[in-house]
């Protein structure tokens, strides 16, 4: 399977990535980041270092994006619960690969052409490169294979509002040209997020059944959730564990059946106080104009984190 | 049970109504209108002309109320499914009683007063009505015992837009301020009414089981609901039978064991595109400020019709 | 949010009302004890001493209530469960403060009275002070705003029978008074409580992620619990685990979102063998005359517990 | 299947009756009646004019059992529901064949000793008949090879409190005993029966599909059901519907596929105001003394419907 990868690295991003790294059938072919959990050259920077401890520095193009949302501006990070360099403060050792010194679009855009219908997007933060890239060319969409996204909230409540995920309502507009964008896209959100509990426990279960030459990376793994999971707690009053986002998505990308999904009629709501960036899906007999968009809403969740750390055992 | 009604009459307003009178443990007081599926004079003179159908001409006082919601202007009326005169296109005969010549707040208000903790506000339209008494009698929601109001949509899906329904997207204003108002309210919204299945083949039954002298009031109710029906069929592809609103809503003011619910921090929605009227409810560890309104998330249909029709049977 | 506890500590009362002490929102205006899980004065002496722990000594009032049902004697206490002392035999330093000297139905009513209106009467052990103070002072029910209570069992089984709860069990005559009282009720029971899982393990991970000025709190509930649980394991073969009953009825009444909740015809069978004490709900179309309770069916475990920990995080 | 009958008829008994003789493989040996929906006597004569109806006179021995329960007395029969005669009122022909003239324990032992280990014995009123016969003949038990009873309510309510059923209810010293008894017994209750609808509309399909020959039977079924479904319209509020209740005890004889079922340590309770009659079961770890007792819980309505059905058609 060939990915690509367009995220904003984030504890959950990097573990989402390095689960990639270590899928065998998977061929990531490239990456590109937006501001997010960090900004985009942070986040290329953390991708860099992710790369290099998976001992594949040089060997995947990393690209840095869009440091803005299409309308508005960045109001602060997530520190509390990504740390102030987005992987729990802790400090990997930097690579000598440097991002490469593109426009993302035409970084996107020629790597779908490159592996023209065979691309696998794994869209892991906002939408906001994948929307500068459908307006720059119009024909991306029909280029790539399939979209799996990590964003948006149907049944369950928000994490940025309470009835918006963050990826989403981190730019609403963007979401909304990706998802009325020609192209398959699976919309992997908080009502099964929310539900698949990463555990401390698994991970020192983990600790224990990794194989040795994977020791390194899942201690990284290990060290950067410590700063995360506190930060879920103080948030989310969760001890200990918290819920799974950007892993799941992956997970999803390479192995469907873990999740039940329907497909909707899906907007994104742009104004509003408590909606915008809201998911709208239409269910009515008589919907607005919209694209069908597949939303996962369960999950076989003790499935998905097996087969999140079956990467790293043998 | 002392019951103050505002309404819209409005087709399923009317049958709600005749449900009402024919429960001999309820007492109403008075019913305010305002504009909805009607005018609120058109409505007032609907509920007249009811009243006189069920033989209560002259005892039940009835005020005119907003022909506006708090912000904006009325566009239309929903004829296709209320038909011009709000009652299917079946004419009444006129009453001789007329609307109280009154400000619909000071209606209000002194119907809360003369019944002080004792009175169940039934809402069966937009809450104009409602904001206004709360803005001009601060103390006019700590009169009240509780409301019920039909209105809003949770976990399914609306039917003015993708995500609101037509009461609280009528007045959206109006609906945040009656629920950030300090008093018990319970919605009945489409998470219930839509699961609630209102057939021909019933309304034909009830017409075979009716008592002789309430065969007049079954025959109106038949009568105008073939319209409603025929609406609905368009809009909702539902064949000869309709989602039971605001019949269902006074069915729970009467007898609350019909719904299951949750209480939610809630709030209204005021802008966006497909979100203006939005019921947003919190269910976040920690959420933001609002009010603690219950909302009806199942039904035992079967029952909640069984009761709205032995009203009309012995 | 103005409290008055009404308990009989009891290890797990003791966790709801050091949750209580703990939630920054509640302030508790007093605190009455009945027989139960230990005798009133026992309990009122504990419930001195939790006040101490949770450096609340001499800011909130404590009395010592009925000593007895309304009918019968006391035959005994659950040692087995909570103890001799009532706190799974951890001893803690005595508090100088002492209960206050009155009878309870006049300290209930003169805080009732003080707090007209505003009161959120929360009921953890039997209802004998309530039906005293109900028969006392026949306003007291319309002085208080809500009562939320811990028992009953509706579909779950019984504690004390097959289908009977021990708090309603242990007084059926005070537990129908109360529940005919002209008040809005919420009962917590079985139906819920069973289904909430306190582990050994979630409170080990409290004791590591708990604030340092609580951990003294948290230490001694740790330490209380052993004993609980091992009495839950003996009697319901539930290893290093136990349902959570008080502290779920606490929780409910901070935040009510957490249960799915109907309103039932409700009476309290005061005969029989093994249905003294059940709960009698009414769902036929013709009910018994009875009053409207509230009843917790549904419960989101994982949201409540990690409610009742917070409190003791930041 | 030999089966031998115990039933107080009553429309739905006679239902169940005429079902049983139209099963080819049902070889009924027996049958005995008992006070319930009318005298023992009048049942037995209600049988033998089924008997005759059905082509069966002079086939099968009836006999009239106890006219009272084990304590109290008879208050009255219920006729708004079953007619003055136990048939709706419907006057069937009478018979020429005579109920056998002996004490109704020695029949039903008699018939238990000719077919001996083979018998299923079918219960659809009170238990009186059988709790006499397990006092006269400790081992009846122990020749029957299973029992399956129309009687109890475990989830749902009650019919003749809010928690009670009527065949239990009305001798529930009686059916404690045959509980207690050592025989396989399934209770099918109200838990299935309320939820199976028997509808005018199905019996009007039956009439138009039933065979010529069995056409009087059908029209006997179709105009004794008109009383019945008026009276449980005036009770329950339905319309043109009943519940199902002996005829599906029957269909799960024959059929056993059409529930799902839980055995519980079951008892009953004979004290209290509303429990009287309860049918308690015990679900704890450690229960009371009592037998396991198989409870259909769940139900495949349509399908019980059809094979009750099918039994008139080809």
């Amino acid at each position: 399977m060939k990915m690509f990868i367009d995220c904003d690295p984030g504890v959950d991003d990097s573990v989402a990535i390095l689960f990639a790294l270590n899928r065998p059938e998977v061929e990531i072919v490239g990456i590109s980041t937006s501001t997010g959990n960090v900004s985009a050259v942070q986040g290329a920077e953390n991708t860099l270092r992710i790369l290099k401890l998976a001992g594949m520095e040089g060997k995947i193009p990393v690209c840095a994006g869009a440091e803005k949302p299409l309308v508005g501006e960045v109001d602060g990070f997530p520190d509390f619960i990504h740390g102030k360099n987005g992987m729990g403060d802790v400090e990997l050792p930097a690579a000598e690969q440097k991002a490469v010194d593109m426009d993302v679009c035409d970084f996107m855009y020629q790597k779908a052409c490159e592996y023209e219908g065979e691309l696998v997007l794994v869209s892991l933060g906002r939408m906001t490169n994948l929307a500068n890239t459908l307006a720059k060319y119009p024909d991306y969409a029909k280029k790539i294979k399939r979209v799996v996204s990590m964003g948006g909230t149907i049944y369950s409540h928000g994490n940025v509002s309470p009835v918006v995920e963050a990826n989403i309502g981190g730019d609403p507009e963007a979401a909304d040209i990706a998802m009325m964008a020609d192209w398959d896209m699976t919309l992997v959100g908080l009502d099964v997020t929310l539900k698949t509990h990463l555990t401390r426990s698994d991970v020192d279960k983990l600790l224990r059944c990794c194989l040795p030459e994977k020791k390194e990376m899942v201690s990284f793994i290990s060290e950067e959730l410590k700063y995360y999971m506190d930060g879920s707690r103080r948030q989310n009053y969760t001890m200990e564990y918290s819920p799974l986002h950007d892993p799941l998505a992956m997970v999803v990308a390479v192995d469907p059946s873990v999740v039940n999904t329907r497909k909707m009629v899906t907007r994104v709501e742009c104004g509003g106080t408590w909606c915008r960036g809201k998911v709208v899906v239409d269910l009515r007999e008589q919907p607005i104009e919209g694209r069908f968009v597949e939303h996962a809403l369960e999950v076989d969740s003790r499935k998905a984190l097996n087969i999140l750390f079956a990467a790293f055992q043998n």
